[in-house]
């Protein structure tokens, strides 16, 4: 096991401290301008609307429901169900359910995107749908994607990017991602120790692995908030380690994303730095198979 | 007591029924415009923006954070904690906490606008602060406020308006007021049967009271949904009966607005259409003593 980069969890301090790794690697080619490319760099994401055409966008939806309805009830360890209501919450390895979501998450003009970014072959670490209903939808806590990654899966470096793509409308009132753009050139070490299995309760309602709020006002104070708002169909890229959240959502409108989240092969999980054995397959998958595709991003 | 022309919470049957009362009453005199008057008709709201100078706001807030930090860890019956966090989420009665406020829930460039769409004298039914803090601030579930006023306080008639004056700015992030404006045309009968002293669930999470989610899909289908944002010293007047409700606040700005309800002097309360005695004093004023000032208003 190499040396730990990114502590968190070790303890009862809270620190804020610099990322050793870059944003965009060096090196890659594809399709995105040298703006795109520095608008990531320099705010952690990318939001693309209106990315994939209406016929495309209904035959997720489609696949997203289908899943949803074959799930109801289900005590599957990869289908989450929201506290109290026991409505799904989230459903994992989506691009292994279905034909139009693994097509999806293999889809060049998504993938290629990320290789540049990335500048190097990858694989999906993680890929999920998260469905948050209308009238009782609950918010997502504050976190880096990263924080968790590495402790709990061993992740050692950060070179993942995950794509979101927006199956429903996310708009003001719906409870849209809430990103903090910048705030992924910093590493929040949380406090608190992480016990086995912690991903039973954390899939839920997050509550180790949250900034302390000083940390986030001090994250907050200097780079703001955006919301990512679009038309289904849009399409949301994020670095792994860009704070982000979303509020409940009362409205009648529900939100729902499928993620796929890409790590680069150079860097492979090692074990878990929690010390506990890695999450399941589900949450962190040991397939290191490249997506097919791409070349010539070196 | 008359009859009762705006029935709720009388068994498991929803409905939506027309309202038989004016928005706008004919014959009032004051200092909005013409198409003030008509937008507040036509959306059963209206927003000023930086209504009051900072100075004057400054002083409110003040007061406000007064308020507050007397009140830390108080069991007053007009204190409302949050559910799980004992954060103070709501105060009321505080036109008579402090002389700031009390004044403010006097002031005659608020006063003469309510006058002026009542077309009547007014006495202030209720005032209350709410703190939607940062980080853990919960949601307020939709309701209109008429329907509460009307069955637990016996308010007959729809001839009242909420002044809201925001303490803090309201944006995007922090749960800002949702309004569906138009709403204010019907009055959906919830279900569900109010027990004695219902009010001390109620104020923490509402739950009767509520429109079932077919109603309220209908009402946005037909209305949609608007956002009242704007920075600290903005007003907002809105009608007893327009639907509304905010989501929850993970974001670091706390949200906070001092409501003041002012109702008719034409509009007594009469014994409550649920039944039971009528709440304290602190949520349904029996002192129909008028605001001093207006006049010519008829």
């Amino acid at each position: 096991m190499s040396r730990d980069l990114y502590p968190s969890r070790q303890g009862n301090q809270s620190a804020i401290i610099d990322r050793v790794d870059p944003v965009v690697y060096a090196g890659g080619s594809g399709p995105l301008s040298a703006e795109e490319i520095a608008f990531f760099d320099q705010n952690g994401y990318l939001f693309l609307p209106c990315f994939f055409s209406p016929e495309e966008t209904k035959a997720f939806q489609g696949e997203m429901r289908q899943i949803r309805d074959s799930l109801h009830g289900s005590t599957r360890d990869d289908v989450i169900v929201e506290p109290g209501t026991q409505e799904v919450r989230s459903v994992f390895q989506v691009h292994q359910s279905g034909d139009t979501l693994k097509r999806l998450s293999q889809d060049d003009r998504i993938v290629d995107r990320i290789r540049q970014l990335l500048a190097s072959d990858v694989y999906i670490h993680q890929s999920r749908v998260n469905y948050k209903p209308g009238f009782k939808g609950k918010e997502f806590n504050w976190h880096s994607d990263f924080e968790t990654w590495h402790v709990e899966d061993g992740v050692p470096r950060m070179r993942m990017i995950s794509c979101s793509v927006a199956l429903t409308e996310n708009n003001e009132f719906n409870g849209p991602l809430m990103v903090s753009p910048g705030s992924q050139r910093h590493y929040v070490c949380c406090v608190g120790d992480t016990p086995q299995d912690h991903f039973r309760q954390s899939l839920a309602a997050q509550e180790l692995g949250v900034p302390d709020p000083d940390a986030l006002r001090w994250l907050v104070d200097r780079y703001g908030l955006i919301q990512a708002k679009g038309a289904a169909g849009s399409v949301l890229l994020f670095d792994c380690n860009v704070m982000h959240g979303s509020n409940g959502n009362i409205s009648p409108f529900p939100r729902s994303n499928v993620f796929f989240v890409y790590n680069s092969v150079e860097n492979i999980p090692q074990e878990p730095f929690s010390g506990h054995s890695p999450r399941p397959e589900f949450l962190g998958s040991r397939d290191f198979t490249s997506v097919a595709g791409g070349g010539g991003h070196h």
